[in-house]
């Protein structure tokens, strides 16, 4: 929540005829008139808008590869190839940056205004940019927000709330419950990780979630018995697990996902519902494929989840797409012409796993057989063992890391984000206004026209 | 040119009726019946079917970060983005290598048949398969083969001669002027590089290709001059200079692509062009930035005009791809979260040029600063010093580009191909046919549907 240069306490009645002056004068939205609006968008009800974090074209690329059936001479497609329209670019107007970090780029895609990295739903000036999210739950929809990083991080907040940083999610969790849109809470699924943001010294959010008729869980099992149309669902008290990591406890990402669409789709009015793949960017920063192609996959059943509740319905947009990519992820490496996937298929759990594990006292060589399905070297494990000598966790994750690195010939060439054009993917009426290259900001301004009400301020 | 498993010396009509046969009897073409592709392609009379050579997404985005007017806080579109219509697959079906190399990845384009690394428009069993090129001469059309490399270099072979492997140059010149086509040499235009594998010992195709009634020239004046219908250019013993090495006597891609055009499009029924920017490919294998941007520059122009002519003549398809991409390039690297071109930009030459220079004897820091618009500290002048302790171009050659990408920060992972998707940019009837992501076979499947004729044998 910001303090200085907020517009927050205005009515919403003020914000929305500020938003139609700034229109009325000069700001190009790029929108269609009202009434091509409603001719176009007769038949959208949903929108479910799907964010691979980091999930930049060699990863796409990659995860084709692991589900590759080697048995046929064609590369099998994946869930996501058979909808693609074209790609976004991502850069962030960020004075100092010309690479976007994922809240700038949310806030592009969440409210079509390009801003500062660590922005979430502010301009440049720091003042607060109406969401998407907020406007599907002005014209009556129901909303959800669904990750698997904490679910105030970065690119679900700069749909469900405002801050001048991305770093108060704390903030950011308050946004949440505070925030009210024609006097109600303006979320009513929130699904992922982050209960230490919600269940704090300060305040306890899930009592007051409770209080205000919002069902709490914090594990597959509640999630699956609930029945009741509002929830918060806490499943980590940060980041949750990844998918090949998980207990029976956790939910997937296709779990919460379905559960979201469920609730959400009780509204006549239709839904808003922002899903995010939150992980595959944290795999990318720490260079780890395995992870990487966990969290693809775990990606890619939420999407089909989404499609498949699309085909059924008729009248839902559905979008996949990236904010940006990471680690300088490349499909083959070090003048190698292959990229093989058996050594990452062999992997049971993520080298972090394995790391902690190691770090806490497990021996070296057996934790790798317990968890990896290759008959190492005597050089592969001796790297780990050596890297075990420090007792750090991140020094053995590296080590287990380029076992497969080495073996699959994956290459990286930072810890942070890359600028690359990212894929576009949709489903369902009004997926054309989103085809060809688009910049992330056209993202909202589509979802903006298919919302109705006031256009959105830019 | 094959001897073993060749069917080149059978009559054009038993081919064809080899073709129908293999189309009967279960091959699944993927082609629309005849009826649909009159009706569809009633407009189509010109392809130009460009590639950029190694042309990856992290290339049409870092080309535009150097287009970028830094003044605006947008990013200024390419020519390439304003078509983009999708993505392709680039994967060979080699038993050895599960990522393509220019030839397999330019047959799949060219005769829309999957083969192994190496091969130029033959089958995995080595068998010759028809190419789109000559698809287009059988029913009466013009040809012409455009490229920077070696006119006989993988990417223009594969459209216009028949080979067991890429190696084979001079039998690739030798089936340019041989392999005939309804008693007609089948491409009338071939620009590019090459000379040493056309005027040879053992023949001197230059000669022959006169007497054949074709124009000869090996400079750009004598390129523009020159007004004869059929035409052989070669402007380099081998691969031509990069664009910003080039002198006044080297045509630029543009200049070889408007001359091709203009001399093929004098035929009423139309023509066939592929036009490669052959280099982006050699810059991505030596991990040369500058070299890259370069030959993105030549690659962006040449299809710029291709596109103006296309909105000119109406019936002109025009498509801009590549075969896969090279170096495992990405925008931004070592954690910075920024891409910066001013140093790109700086370089006057690109660093084999300079490095040649040093090698030949001219001082390192005389040569940096005639050619590098920067002022590079102590460090960087050292480096290269160093490296020129070697004598060896290829030392000081990498010590150069490591300045740029460490100012620039560019990332690379490998002196080889990549595997990521690549960009399908369309323009013209029939564009909607690339849309969305394709197998890269498809580009020859729509090209012979628009060709008609017989189906491809597949």
């Amino acid at each position: 929540m910001l303090h200085k240069f907020s517009k927050k306490m205005l009515p919403m009645a003020v914000i929305s005829s500020l938003a139609i002056t700034a229109t009325l004068y000069g700001a190009n939205t790029g929108l269609a008139t009202a009434q091509e609006s409603q001719a176009n968008n007769a038949k959208v009800k949903n929108v479910i808008f799907l964010i691979g974090d980091g999930m930049g074209p060699a990863y796409t690329t990659a995860y084709r590869y692991m589900k590759d059936d080697p048995k046929t001479p064609t590369k099998e497609l994946t869930e996501f190839d058979k909808y693609l329209v074209g790609a976004q670019m991502t850069y962030a107007d960020d004075d100092k940056q010309n690479i976007t970090d994922s809240a700038s780029a949310a806030t592009a895609m969440s409210a079509g205004v390009k801003t500062y990295n660590n922005a979430i739903a502010v301009d440049k000036t720091k003042v607060e940019v109406e969401t998407v999210l907020e406007r599907a739950k002005k014209v009556g929809k129901s909303t959800g927000l669904v990750a698997t990083s904490e679910i105030t991080h970065a690119t679900p907040a700069a749909f469900g709330a405002h801050d001048e940083s991305r770093k108060n999610m704390d903030a950011i969790a308050d946004d949440y419950f505070d925030e009210k849109i024609n006097g109600q809470h303006k979320i009513d699924v929130l699904l992922g990780g982050g209960l230490v943001n919600f269940d704090r010294k300060d305040r306890n959010l899930t009592e007051e979630f409770k209080k205000a008729g919002y069902s709490y869980v914090t594990n597959k099992q509640d999630l699956l018995k609930d029945k009741n149309d509002k929830i918060l669902g806490l499943f980590a008290s940060g980041g949750m697990d990844k998918m090949i990591d998980r207990s029976e406890a956790t939910p997937s990402l296709e779990d919460m996902t379905n559960a979201a669409i469920q609730r959400l789709n009780k509204n006549k009015e239709g839904f808003f519902l922002m899903v995010e793949g939150s992980q595959i960017d944290w795999a990318g920063h720490d260079n780890d494929i395995v992870a990487a192609m966990s969290e693809m996959e775990d990606f890619e059943k939420a999407f089909k989840a989404a499609i498949d509740f699309a085909k059924k319905d008729g009248h839902t947009l559905v979008v996949a797409t990236a904010d940006h990519s990471t680690g300088g992820l490349s499909v083959g490496a070090r003048d190698e012409y292959n990229f093989f996937v058996e050594p990452i298929k062999a992997a049971k759990r993520t080298p972090d796993f394995m790391a902690a594990e190691i770090a806490k006292g497990a021996g070296v060589e057996e934790t790798l057989k317990k968890y990896i399905d290759l008959e190492l070297t005597k050089e592969e494990i001796d790297s780990v063992k050596k890297a075990a000598e420090t007792k750090k966790a991140v020094d053995i994750d590296n080590a287990i890391e380029a076992i497969f690195d080495k073996r699959s010939f994956t290459g990286w060439t930072t810890g942070g984000h890359t600028g690359e054009d990212v894929n576009v993917y949709a489903y369902g009426p009004g997926k054309e206004k989103l085809a060809g290259l688009i910049d992330n900001t056209k993202n909202a301004e589509v979802i903006f026209e298919i919302l109705g009400g006031n256009k959105a301020k830019k």
